[in-house]
């Protein structure tokens, strides 16, 4: 981690109060490294930014198909939601309408984001569900999955046939050998890999074209669900979202857990791969929003990007406190 | 920055997911250095951290024992607390009996960290006020020390007699001349100083006695207030609280955003001041708890230290996936 390199600052008056670091790479559809920043090299986990690799299985396997999902549904199996009413309405459904209920679902329970749909829980005096949790959709997908492959049994077990299959995915895109995994904070286990792997592997991603073979059109398809659909990814008031709306549907972007964050650039068939070694969020969102900008595909002066380029620091009272700004590595 | 040194480390399994660095000064009461990690000479903002030399002026000036303040109101003063009720309740009758209200606090409204609080307040449709910010005590503190003066106005303004003599006070405690200033998350101003400035006036603080002197005396209430009702100082779950209660009242600690924290040892004699680059206060926790257990007034084995020092990492289902440690350079 040693390599790291300033990405983002954090300003309060004219004071650099705070300053993150991390590592960067894009790969074109050949897989080589186009641009790098800090080390390419660097084993992590990508957490929720594998969830499109994670769900590869469920769309190549044609369980997606056979259980009639459709993009918004595919967009939803890449997400971590806000737990607002279109997430927990269509898990709701779609579990129903194969078969399963709340309690099928292995990852925990979590408050949703969506202060809305949180105030009126605890008005109602209503649990919070695994429904709720932000990873609902993906293992929704993996529980259809199960089912398609008449599997049954814990499927978050790494011996298990929907774990057996992300993992051959896994390694298959990033051309890497796992050199192990982590529990997620849904309890699904997540791949470790190198930076330039998950770059690699989304490169695969942007240059996929649907009719070119299974594989391809599968992941064709969940990239073009996630950028047609972004308030299903992610919702309302995320970066997530915000930045695929200002980029007119045309790019595909999913954050992890720790500051992890990839892109999908379908017309320049490229691939990105972020991770700040502090694991914080405000960076991943400032330093990826910089690189969105270096590619071409992110214009600086929209107002949805420039709330996480030049981002106001405000405090309690609504004051601008400071600024957050990529540095100047980025640009 | 560029001089931080590795302090905290985030594992998930056997994979180093994240990293934190930071800067460490220890000093004596003469204002030497006898400890130091990273750049002593690095300028960051104290933020709340800074609170018990925002409430010297307070007590050295006799507002405090002419508004009859208790041990618990300073450490009120001192606090970023939980707005839990007994910490509302003494604010708000703090503030009657000075003739003040919530709408004469100008710290912003602050949705209250206690979440028993919280929902109270979601399931009353009643509003989030000033009072519950973390800030309240300070700014209690702040209107009556301008009471005091006769000074009125808006208290948080540089050229107001009350931020003035916050000023002098860190200027003559740090034994420098502030760089600039930020304005804080309760729009005061918080000044700027080196690392080894703020260890400095925290061993001014450790190495107060009461009776030698007006501001001694001051400082030593603060910090005999400050060790002795930690409930006061942050509350149930917090840091601050856990670790002063670990000590035994011992020792005197205080959380500051951006993942400032300082200390003050009585016994000891030794002031310390703490910056996690990257602002996380995660970091900042577990970096201050290593170095207290270095200088021998925590013990490691103690469960609250435990949750800071060897901190278990825990999904939404309850499963451990993670711990948090200290690097090797603070052992």
């Amino acid at each position: 981690m040693t390599k790291a390199v300033p990405m983002t600052e954090i300003w309060r008056g004219d004071i650099l109060e705070s300053m993150h670091s991390g590592h960067a790479v894009v790969c074109n559809a050949d897989g080589d490294i186009v641009h790098a920043w800090g080390d390419p090299d660097a084993i992590v986990l990508p957490r929720s930014s594998s969830k499109m690799i994670q769900a590869l299985p469920l769309v190549e396997s044609g369980a997606a198909d056979a259980a009639g999902l459709s993009e918004q549904h595919l967009a939803l199996a890449c997400a971590s939601h806000n737990g607002s009413a279109i997430h927990n309405d269509m898990v709701n459904a779609w579990l129903a309408a194969q078969g399963f209920g709340d309690e099928d679902l292995i990852c925990g329970p979590q408050e949703p984001r969506d202060i809305g749909i949180r105030d009126a829980l605890i008005r109602c005096n209503d649990p919070v569900c695994r429904v709720h949790n932000n990873c609902s959709g993906k293992h929704t997908g993996f529980l259809t999955l199960s089912k398609h492959l008449g599997a049954g049994g814990n499927y978050t077990d790494m011996d298990h046939p929907v774990q057996k299959a992300v993992l051959a995915a896994h390694e298959e895109l990033t051309h890497e050998t796992s050199t192990g995994y982590g529990i997620d904070g849904c309890s699904a286990p997540n791949h470790a890999s190198t930076l330039k792997g998950m770059a690699r592997a989304m490169a695969f991603y942007a240059a996929a074209r649907e009719g070119n073979g299974t594989r391809e059109t599968a992941a064709a398809r969940l990239r073009t669900a996630m950028a047609k659909h972004p308030e299903y990814v992610a919702g309302e008031g995320r970066a997530c979202t915000n930045l695929m709306r200002a980029m007119g549907h045309s790019v595909a972007i999913k954050t992890g857990a720790e500051a992890y964050f990839v892109a999908m650039l379908p017309e320049q068939k490229l691939g990105v791969a972020l991770k700040i070694i502090d694991g914080a969020t405000r960076a991943s969102e400032n330093a990826l929003a910089a690189i969105l900008v270096k590619l071409g595909v992110l214009d600086p002066k929209h107002p949805e990007a420039q709330k996480y380029l030049d981002a106001p620091i405000r405090n309690w009272d609504g004051l601008q406190t400071g600024v957050m700004r990529a540095a100047s590595t980025l640009s």
